[in-house]
C-alpha cells in the first residue's frame, strides 16, 4: 500500500511536490487542496482538486498533508491547525520564529498523535543538518553559509516596487575570494559585503530615469546598501529568455582544528547547485513525508525537525539494502 | 556527570580519540587498554593504561568503549565480544563484510542491552550518510564518490614490499576533468583510470634498479595497473620532511533530474579536506559515542549504523539550542 499524500496550496512548491511524488514509487498523490475556486486550478497530473474547506472531511483518505503555503501568514496558522488531523510537513523558513512555531505545532501534533515535520527544505533543512553534523564532529572551528548563485524572490520584488521598473530579477552570488579564504582555513571574519554580491536585471518602463532607478536600488537599506550591487538594464524579451528560471543553491562550510597542538586543519563542505529551487525543496519535503509516515506508524508523535529524524526513515530501501549499497 | 569513554588500541586512531575527547566538555577519557605490555605504552594525556585482559572487570567504570583496532582481524572479533559489556563504537570499513559484521554484533548487543555503533568514520560514515540523504532526495540520478587527495596506507605498503624500496608514500588523487564532468551534469560513466590517479614517492635503496622498481609499481595488478601512476624517487630526508602527514579526504556527489519533463538538473556535493585522516575519523567516532550513550539511556539496544542515528543525538546542545542556532 502506497503512502497517500495530499497538497495544500498549488504554487511553485505545490507543483514541485506533484513532480516529486511521481518520482517515488511508494507514494501516491491523492488530492490537491486550494483556497481558490477549485475549478480555476489546473493540475498537471489530473489529480482531484478540492477547496481547502473540505480537508478535514478527508482524514481517512490522506496519510501526509504537504503544506505549500508561505511562512509569513499561511504556515503560522496552517501547520498547527492541520496537525490535528494529519501528519504534516512544512517548509517554515522564518529562522527567528522557528522556536514559537515549534511550540505551537508541537502542542497540536502531540495532542492529536500525529507527526508534524517543520522547516524542511534546504535552508532550513539540508544546510541545517550539515551545520549540526559538522559542529558535532569539529568541536573547535568556524561556520560559514553562502547562498547562491540564485534568485532571491524578496530582492526581485523589492526592485519591482521602485517607480519606473516594469520587471526585475535579482541574483545573490557568493564572493569567490571569501570562499577561497574559508577553504584555505584562514578563518576570516567576513562582513556582509565580503560574502555576497547582488546582480540585478531590470526592465525599465519607457522613458524612465535609469540613473535614478539604479541609485534607488543600490542605496536601498537592508536589501542592497550593504552589498556590492550591479544593475543591468535589459529588455522584457531578454528577461523572459535568459532569466525565466528559479535556480538557487549555496554552500555550508565548517573548518576546524584537531591534534595535540591543534596543528591539523579540516574542511567540511556541503554545496547545492539547483536549477529549480522549488522543485528541489519539494524533493526534500517528500523524503520527510516518508519519514513522517513511518515514524507515525511506530507510534511517535509531536513536532519534529530534520534533527530528530534518523536518516534511514527517509529512504525507500530496506535497512539491509541501505547497509549493503550505501554504507 | 560526564560520559566515561575508554579506548582499546593506542595507534593513530586511538591517539586521535584521546585528542577528540579532550575537545568535548561532556566527556572524559577514563582508561586506555592495550594488548601490549601496558608499561610500554606512553599516553599523551597521562590517562591510566591497562592490559586489554582487564577490560571486563571495569564494566561499572566505562560508559562507551572506542574500538581502535583494524578491520581485518581485530574488529571482527572485538566488537561483538565487547558489546556484551559496554556500549561500543567501531570504524569497521571492509564494505563487503558489513552485513555479516552487523549480524554478529547485533546479536551480542541486543542480548546484553547495549548500543554498538559500527562502521563509523567518513567512509563508511559521513560519506555513507551523504549518499543516503542525496538518494532519498534526488530519486532519479547518478552517484559518484571520489577519494583524495590523500595517503593510501595499503598502496604505500604495497610499494614498500617491492625489492629495492626502502620507504614509500602513495597519494590517491581525483581526476579534475572527471569531477568537472560530474558537476556539469554530464552523467559520465567513469572507468577506474578516469576517476583517480596515483602518485608515488619512493625512497630506493642504494644501488637499486630504479627503472625496475618503477615498472613493478606501474604494472602491479589491482593496486596500480588500472591507474595512471607517476613515480617520484626522492631521498629519505625529503620523504620525512614533505610526506610525514596522513592527509586524506574526498567527495560524494549526486546529480539528478526533476520537473515535469525532467528538465531541471541538480548537484549535491559533499567534500572533506583533512590534514589528519585518523584525527578526523576519531572526531566522528566520538560524536557517535555521545549518541550511543544517549540512545542507550533511552533504552535502545542492538547494532546501529550512522543511518539509524537521529542527528540530534550527536550534538552536545539541547534541542532548543539546536533549533535556535543551527536550524
Amino acid at each position: 500500500m502506497k503512502i497517500r499524500v495530499a497538497i495544500l496550496g498549488y504554487g511553485n512548491l505545490g507543483k514541485g511536490i506533484e513532480c516529486a511524488v511521481s518520482q517515488n514509487d511508494d507514494m501516491e498523490l491523492v488530492a490537491v487542496f486550494t483556497r481558490r475556486p477549485p475549478e480555476s486550478v489546473k493540475v498537471m497530473s489530473g489529480t482531484a482538486v478540492y477547496h481547502a474547506d473540505r480537508l478535514t472531511e478527508m482524514q481517512d483518505k490522506i496519510d501526509v498533508l504537504m503544506l505549500c503555503g508561505g511562512s509569513a501568514t499561511d504556515l503560522p496558522e496552517q501547520t498547527a491547525e492541520y496537525a490535528k488531523y494529519f501528519h504534516v510537513v512544512d517548509s517554515f523558513d522564518t529562522h527567528a520564529k522557528i522556536p514559537e512555531h515549534f511550540a505551537r505545532v508541537d502542542e497540536a501534533a502531540s495532542g492529536s498523535g500525529h507527526i508534524a515535520m517543520i522547516s524542511v527544505g534546504w535552508d532550513p533543512g539540508m544546510f541545517s543538518l550539515n551545520r549540526l553534523y559538522a559542529n558535532a564532529i569539529l568541536r573547535e572551528g568556524s561556520d560559514y553559509t553562502f547562498w547562491g548563485k540564485g534568485v532571491s524572490q524578496g530582492h526581485s520584488d523589492a526592485i519591482r516596487r521602485i517607480s519606473g521598473v516594469k520587471d526585475a530579477k535579482q541574483y545573490t552570488i557568493p564572493v569567490e575570494a571569501a570562499l577561497a579564504s574559508v577553504r584555505g582555513c584562514e578563518n576570516p571574519q567576513l562582513t556582509t559585503r565580503q560574502k555576497h554580491t547582488r546582480e540585478c536585471y531590470v526592465v525599465a518602463e519607457e522613458g524612465a530615469d535609469r540613473g535614478q532607478i539604479e541609485k534607488e536600488i543600490k542605496t536601498m537599506p537592508n536589501y542592497f546598501a550593504d552589498y556590492d550591487t550591479t544593475v543591468h538594464f535589459i529588455s522584457e524579451e531578454e528577461l523572459k529568455r535568459d532569466h525565466a528560471g528559479i535556480p538557487h543553491g549555496g554552500l555550508v562550510l565548517r573548518t576546524g582544528k584537531t591534534g595535540r597542538n591543534k596543528e591539523h586543519n579540516h574542511v567540511i563542505e556541503y554545496s547545492l547547485k539547483l536549477d529549480s529551487n522549488p522543485e528541489f525543496t519539494a524533493c526534500v519535503l517528500v523524503a520527510y513525508a516518508r519519514a513522517a509516515y513511518r515514524m507515525g506508524k511506530e507510534g511517535m508523535k509531536g513536532c519534529k525537525t530534520v534533527f530528530d529524524v534518523a536518516p534511514a526513515y527517509l529512504s525507500p530501501m530496506t535497512p539491509e539494502e541501505m547497509r549493503s549499497s550505501l554504507l
